[in-house]
């Protein structure tokens, strides 16, 4: 099985998951710019369990729609463990039961040495318990990044939906 | 050139456009669920004129992070004028200065006689001045149908700006 071919059906498995728990999902992607949207909602009665998202690529963006603080974005950058836990938090006040937060460096500019390209960080989190954030050092392009970081987003959900049980 | 080529070139050409004016543009996205979003996000530099985007999927999320009115939404529906008017204002809320939004029904579920799987209303507005917007009829498959919905609404914001000067 392919990446593409794993990413939707991992997309499918949370869907079933959630259908059964009657929740729904939010999320707030910065790097991957509406790619965990779009794969979701490619599935057809993903209006039961998609709630909706913030594509906060902007770093304004991050802060005007998700609540993310200035003060965090200077100290610890916009591809941080703590930035990333802010956005898990900001989409959940907006509406949904389980957020999916992505913040990273796609390329081919941005890198540094502390944070190359391919530095993703990626965070998910239940409604009122402490959100889950994993830092992830992708290779290849562009688009490769970005696919990697959806295919790692859905699957650290689906996780969490697994093992809550 | 083929749908997805046609689509690459005119976010390029968005792009270029809004790099010039130094202009940002955020999205509103309801059954292109983010595609939208990732196809602007796939080109390096995106971040110089991407601002970001809602993923309004849920009416719910239509109201909250919109402000479209539960009104407009009963009496005209979510496929509406009246509903894709407001997601263009309520998206220039969060910044940026020019708005694309789209809500449709693509199917295989959710049409009716009056509105059919297909129908698509897409909007696009230039902060300070009215929204523009029109309804189209795709034919196809969920995927199609959302493909041509994403064409259609780059296609009207490139005409935006370039009928502007």
């Amino acid at each position: 099985m392919n990446l593409t071919q794993k990413i939707a059906q991992t997309a499918e498995q949370i869907g079933q998951k959630l259908s059964e728990t009657e929740e729904m999902l939010i999320t707030a992607e910065s790097c991957t710019g509406g790619l965990i949207g779009a794969t979701c909602t490619e599935i057809a009665g993903s209006s039961q369990w998609f709630y909706g998202g913030i594509i906060s690529y902007d770093n304004e963006a991050k802060k005007r729609l998700l609540q993310v603080k200035e003060k965090t974005l200077i100290s610890e950058g916009a591809v941080s463990t703590a930035t990333v836990e802010q956005m898990c938090q900001g989409a959940l006040q907006h509406g949904g039961d389980i957020s999916i937060a992505v913040s990273g460096i796609a390329g081919p500019a941005g890198g540094s040495i502390e944070k190359p390209v391919g530095t993703v960080v990626i965070g998910c989190m239940h409604k009122n318990v402490e959100p889950k954030v994993a830092t992830f050092h992708f290779d290849g392009d562009r688009l490769q990044i970005r696919q990697q970081a959806v295919f790692k987003a859905l699957e650290m959900v689906l996780t969490l939906l697994e093992n809550r049980k």
